[in-house]
Order: C-alpha cells, then structure tokens, then sequence
C-alpha cells in the first residue's frame, strides 16, 4: 500500500527490531538514508542495524559515528533506496517478500514490499528521509543526521549537477548546513579524494584516448590488463567512463571496457545524439545521455563496429 | 561611503550611460555580476556596457545572449566583484578613483569607490546581486539574468563544495532554479569540459607524480617544456595543481611551475597541516589549506627545497 510521509511516521512508530536493507554496491544514497533513519530510530528508543549485500565502503566511515551494530532476531524490515528486491544481493533469500515498508525515489520501483513510500521527483530519496525526521516532533536533526542525508542528496546529484536536481534539492542541503553538516569534508570524500590505482588508470586511459568524425567522437578503452596492472576495482571505474565527454567539443564519448568475450561500451553523449538509441542498435540501452551495449569480439573489432554506429547517429542527427 | 541594498539602487536608478567593470582574468562570479546587472539596467532603460581588461572566454559566451555592446561616453562606472583598482588591468588609467559604485564580496576590498557595498559573508558577489535584481520593483528575475547569477555561485563556491559555502548559496541556487535557470549546461560548461591541451597537459603531470613521507605527500611539477609541448595556458593549470592533494591518504599537495628563474610552488594541505604556515618560511603565504611560494633555481633544488620544509611541518604538527 502506498503512504504518505506521516503514515510512514506511524508505521515506523510501531516498529522494534528493525532490519534497514541497503542495496548492493551501496552509494553515498541508500547509506545516507539508511544511517539517517538508524540516528533517528534510535533517538525514538528504538533498536535497528543496517545489512547490505556488500561492506560498507570506507570514504563513509564518518556515517558510522555512533552506530553499533546489535544482534538480535528482526521484528521488522525496512528497505531503503532500493527499486527491486534483486539489489538485495545475498540478503534476498532472507528477506524476499519480507519488506514492511519500503522508502524510495526511484520511479521503476517494483512496489515489491507491504507499505512504500516512493517519491520519484526526490533527486535522492534522502530527501524523503527528511521529512520522515520532521514527522517525528521528538526527534532532532542532529549534526550526524545532516550529514548522512546531505551525503545523499549530494552524491545522487553529482554534487548538485546532473538534471535530477531540483530547487527542493538545494533547499534541502540548505537546512542540512544550519544542522551543521560537514559538506567540505562530505563533498571531499566523495568527489576529490582517488585511489592511487585509480590515478595510475586514468594515466593508462589518457594514454588510450583517440578523436575520430572531426573530434566531435573521443574514444577511450580499458583492456584487463591494464586493470591488472593498475589494481582499479569495478568501482573506481565509473567517473573514468565519463572522461571522453569531458573533451571540449566531444558530442559523443565512449569508453570500451574489456569484459568476458568482448567490451561493454559506455556511452555519453551532448545534446544532439540520443545515447539510449545509439545504444539500443545494439543490443544495449540507458538513458538519453548515458547508455551502454555489449559487443562481442577483440578491441579492434568492437571499437569498428560501435565508431560504425556513432556515425550513423551523427548521419541521422544531420538529417 | 557603505551604502545598504536600497540605496545601491537608489544611486543605479539615477545613472545612465554606465561603464560595469569586471576584474582582469575574468572568472564566473565577475561575469555573472557584471551581466546580470547589464540585464537588469537594460530593463529600467538604461544603457550600459561591459569592460574588461581580457577578452571574455568562450565558455561564457551563454550569458551575452541578449548583450549589444554600445558606443557611448560613460557618465557612471560601477565594479563588480573587484577588491583592488589593480585588477583593472589596462583599464587602471581611465578608471582608476572614477568608481561611482562597488559591489563586491572580497573583505579584503580596498574600498576604492564613491559608494561600496561589500557583503564579505557572501560566497559571491552574484548573491549580492540577487538582491539588488529585488529591489527594484520593476525588474523580472529573467532565465538569463538566473543563469548569470548562479554562475557566479556555482563557479565561486567550487560547485557549492568550499568552505565559503553557506546555507544562503544554497537558497539563492535554489530560486535560481525556479526562474528556470540551466544550471546542466552551466555546470558542464564550467566544471567538466577539458581543452585539448589540459588533457594532454594532464597526461604528462600525471607522469611526474611522486610520493614522499609515507605517501602522505605528493609532488608534481610543469616545466616551460611540457606547457609549450601541450599548448596550455595558464587560465588552465589551476585545476592541475589541485590533482596532488586528491589522491588518498595525501595530506600535503605540491604541484611546482617552472616560471622565470625558478618555481612557483602551491601548496594544497588537509586538516594537519597549515599551508599559509609552511609557504610562509619560504617568503610566501595564503590560506589555511591553498598557499603558495617561490624557490629560485633548477627543478632539483626547488623540490629539495619545499620538501624539506613540508618534512619540518609534518615534525610540528606530530609534536
């Protein structure tokens, strides 16, 4: 059933012993939300823990100020930032059709769980955590849970940049600095702050990066052996696909990624190429501006056949 | 004389025939006021022009959508977001102790105008301006005027990342967005299109990063030979010489310039260490966490310089 952000109040009220789901490769979102909603269960004399298929990564560590981790058997389950319960990872078998209430902003949720609250113009469904604080009239919005919401709204919008953010965006972080929130040391963390494999990567990809149809198409790769080389996880990769887009002029950036029997493409494109339909000639799909298919074959193979596609789509954009 | 909001229309609705002067090297926030005024006098009727020492960057080339440069023999002079006569550049001659009117957000503002209104709580001097687009009645807050003012806040706060940052910047972006404001196009004009030459330029840094003190200091350097090699300009190193300081666990940042007979050192520190503190043994100075000095002499002994003394500041601060 859906509910509003004071039946969600209610329902929580009436909780104990309560499991907080965050999904899998978690972001600074569903842990913003998830230790935000630990800070203000607790505060209501309540006793929950966070689960998550995957460690907490350690550039979140400051969320954890005051959390301890209890054991005990759940009474309740409440999923946070989370759209299907796939993302549950190893947690799924345990709580599948087990979720009491659900708190999300993502639009293609499943509506998988007893009671949701699923806000698709939120830029991040901490924004939704906000409100669920101020329901509670004996809860306050301490430092710590500025902190942890700020860190969502932040990171779900590229520190404020991609087009989900809204003005409710801005007001939100607004009243999170009146809360004290540490956003220098937030925004450092999640945005500044590389891994040396990370550095010697992008040193790596640079070196990759070649300019085709009149530089309006940069293309960059990263084959398994450079990963070898480097020591860069899946999760240091993410803002190294968005670096051929970043050249002046570049309406189309691909980032060709060595995976299984060929290479995952990444594409991001400007105002004029529609990504998702570049894409979906593939195979693939996304969205208007980021998208991603599978070509099977070499590098030299599959950088042919999608530089053979991104012409098309320039040809048909021209016509 | 220190004039408020009201009286700093009260002296603009009385000109006509206005010079708006923005600082040499002009950045978003010079820019951003300087326009947003000249569309906001334009809609009283009045005539005016901008005046700048360089040539406007083409990166900012939105905001002179609806501009018409006129010829006309000024009757008033208004500067925008300049704190020193100096930063006229060739304009010094003809305006210097010629400013009917400053508005600006430096403390340190030399307080050489007629009038003054220097708001140094203000992370810009567009949020200055937000307010004076308000007190005139019979002004809209345009989509252009919004996408000149969040400029200013956007580029001066480092994507509301820095520490002059507040809960108001925020609220300002946030009315920005509501007067339709295209802050996707902004942000990427501003923060992630990379020239030819800064990514050539930042391949070739990448290759002389080195690690000392346990890694908790990094180094990198650019000779006169790897700026003429890539063609980089000067406007495009300031982000270059930030890369040291964001790798992990680096808690000092060196970067070194070749420039005359020696280097220009910057000096990026985390939490322990003062940069300002360090520069100044070696005749230099700045902030807590962003310094800068000057070591004469070859590449080798400017970086045994500077490390030496980075090494005496790590002994301080352990002390």
């Amino acid at each position: 059933m859906e509910v509003t952000v004071q039946q969600c109040c209610d329902i929580l009220g009436k909780m104990d012993d309560i499991v907080i789901l965050c999904h899998r490769n978690p972001d600074g979102d569903t842990l913003g939300a998830g230790f935000a909603l630990y800070y203000i269960l607790a505060q209501l004399g309540k006793r929950s823990r966070i689960e998550c298929h995957d460690e907490i990564p350690a550039q979140y560590s400051y969320m954890l100020l005051d959390y301890k981790k209890e054991d005990f058997e759940p009474k309740a389950v409440v999923a946070v930032d989370i759209a299907d319960e796939q993302l549950f990872g190893d947690n799924l078998e345990k709580y599948r059709g087990k979720v009491d209430l659900c708190i999300d902003h993502h639009g293609s949720n499943k509506l998988y769980a007893k009671n949701w609250i699923v806000r698709d113009t939120a830029a991040a469904t901490c924004e939704v955590i906000e409100d669920i604080c101020y329901g509670f009239e004996e809860v306050q919005l301490t430092k710590l849970i500025a902190d942890c919401i700020y860190t969502g709204v932040s990171t779900d919008t590229g520190c404020f940049r991609y087009s989900n953010t809204t003005g409710h965006t801005h007001a939100v972080a607004g009243r999170m600095f009146k809360a004290g929130c540490d956003f220098v040391m937030i925004n450092r963390a999640m945005f500044e702050v590389k891994s040396f494999s990370r550095i010697a990567l992008e040193k790596e990809v640079l070196n990759t990066i070649e300019f085709h149809f009149d530089k309006r198409c940069a293309l960059a790769y990263i084959t398994k052996d450079m990963l070898e080389r480097t020591g860069a996880i899946e999760a240091e990769l993410e803002g190294v696909a968005a670096m051929p887009r970043e050249i002046e002029g570049v309406e189309i950036g691909l980032t060709l990624r060595q995976r299984g029997n060929g290479y995952k493409i990444s594409v991001r494109t400007g105002e004029e190429v529609d990504a998702s339909v570049l894409c979906g000639k593939l195979g693939g799909g996304g969205h208007r501006c980021a998208a991603g298919c599978f070509v099977e074959g070499n590098l030299e193979h599959a950088k042919e056949v999608i530089l053979k596609t991104a012409e098309e789509s320039f040809k048909e954009e021209s016509e």
